[in-house]
């Protein structure tokens, strides 16, 4: 009986999947789809004679990472109807070019909101509480010599403000309440069912917070939507934290104001050019650099996979797509 | 009339003060101490002629920091009434010989609890979801190289063991509540007002823990309280946060464990031999060690002032002391 399970399933009468990716980029379940589906990988090693001739007739494809998906992408593979993505904010997607193909596109959607809003409260601790510092200063063997310290600030019952109130900046704010900190926010809408202070003004938010939390999505609306302004008034003592992309900060003046001490301190999981950080920023102890690392759990990518694979089998089944995203 | 002043608040007139502490311990306001009251200080260059014969007549001291207070030491000053702790552990003075001479303690109280409770999270955060290891990371400049990395671990949700339910660990459990994390503790006696779980055992509690913040006193009774049963219930995937005391642990069971990866991590702020730290710690990815800084802040700095001249203005004034430790 095995035997013929196997038969059946050989990757003659398997669906198509197509996976878009950067060629570094591995998922833990690359190989469960492979059990299921006749995957088409220009990255696979090697992609196949047939992958020309399938790949005009693949239906549903599946973004990996931040890798791009362009107009030109969608033209080499016009058959394709559902986009199935991996990652919570889908900026690199061309969103317009899918829409006018009535394409239907999925993100990662809450599977790892927990985990990012937590990167987001622990690199703000660290930050104000100088644990990166601290580490540093005792595996390099100081502390029998030097009896400095660096004084940090206290976290509890700060102000928080939390630039983009979705499923992260709600889970950001939940967290920080347990520390007595107050909570704002801005959004591009006031949120009727919360009661924390909205700022329709990003510049207004940050001169009543001492910590601000950018965890929006990147569009056309929000790029370098903390600009030097949005930075000053948050001003010397208040520090920034993204966990969102990199483009919603002008980096540049970022890394100005930081040199020069006019900002507090940053904790940036996200950067404009990545894997591109300011060297600058390297010599800060008042800022916690981190390399995209905010979804990065093991129980994140089990939550993900879960995900991905529903929303694959769903199409095919006709069923609702879970985390759809609205196109306009 | 500022001239009058001064001559009125001339170091003839104002009461004596005796400040015990390491030479190497500063606090911010020894000069507001100076205004105030005659402050006599072995430390001081120089102590003054008439160091010993007003040290015989001072009738309170400041204890600074983890200087040890021992009954040779209340020999050297025997009119001394009231001694005035600067730290919330007081493991480090003979609490037994001050009961017997009827000599009133005071300790910081709750000035620093926040602050304490911030770092103890702070600490998981940055132990499960490898935060230091991502800042050494970029800023020894490997992100564009190596596109490896260290998956994480969840925090949202996580099961925290409290060993120390005082006004440390309660705070500790209403930040991880904002994580939805279960909470459950193990003190010396049940807390009739709080409704967590509670394991009269240590190593019972471990076992139903991925997270155990170890921060309770540091008495006979809690010596090495986390022993290597207690650290081996925890297991492969828990976490230890220290924010006590080092003796409360174990510490070369704690290091064999770590090396052996029989224990998930360690967050580790306080060390059996500080400012010595096991060497074999500094190589380890799952670990975060600190200074003893869970206190350091500004805000706790200015609170813990607040706090020790308002005891020594009480003690003058025959007002009642705050945080008062009720000795048995």
């Amino acid at each position: 009986m095995p035997a013929a399970v196997d038969i059946k399933q050989s990757s003659e009468t398997l669906p198509l999947l197509l996976l878009h990716r950067f060629p570094s980029f591995e998922l833990s379940f690359f190989p469960v789809l492979k059990t299921k589906y006749t995957v088409l990988d220009l990255h696979a090693d090697p992609p196949g004679p047939s992958f020309p001739i399938l790949s005009k007739s693949v239906r549903v494809m599946l973004c990996v990472g931040p890798t791009a998906l362009t107009s030109e992408d969608l033209d080499r593979y016009p058959a394709v109807e559902c986009v199935v993505g991996s990652s919570a904010g889908i900026n690199h997607f061309d969103l317009a070019a899918c829409r006018r193909r009535g394409i239907h596109v999925t993100s990662a959607g809450d599977a790892s909101s927990d985990d990012v809003a937590d990167y987001a409260v622990g690199l703000a601790l660290d930050v104000l509480r100088r644990v990166s510092v601290a580490d540093r200063f005792v595996r390099a063997g100081s502390w029998p010599f030097q009896k400095e310290y660096t004084l940090g600030s206290k976290v509890s019952g700060k102000r928080v403000g939390i630039v983009g109130l979705g499923s992260i900046g709600l889970r950001v704010a939940k967290r920080f309440e347990g520390f007595n900190c107050s909570i704002a926010y801005n959004s591009r809408k006031i949120k009727s069912h919360v009661s924390y202070p909205y700022y329709a003004n990003v510049g207004d938010l940050a001169s009543n917070s001492d910590i601000l939390i950018v965890c929006c999505a990147l569009t056309n609306e929000t790029f370098h939507v903390i600009n030097k302004d949005v930075m000053r008034a948050l001003g010397k003592t208040g520090i920034i934290v993204n966990v969102g992309r990199g483009a919603l900060i002008d980096e540049k003046e970022l890394v100005e104001l930081l040199v020069r001490g006019d900002l507090g301190g940053a904790g940036l999981d996200v950067f404009e050019h990545e894997p591109y950080v300011p060297e600058e920023l390297f010599s800060l102890d008042n800022v916690v650099l981190s390399p995209h690392n905010a979804v990065i759990t093991l129980e994140s990518f089990a939550a993900l996979e879960e995900l991905v694979l529903a929303n694959i089998e769903a199409f095919f089944s006709n069923k609702p797509l879970r985390a759809e995203v609205e196109l306009h």
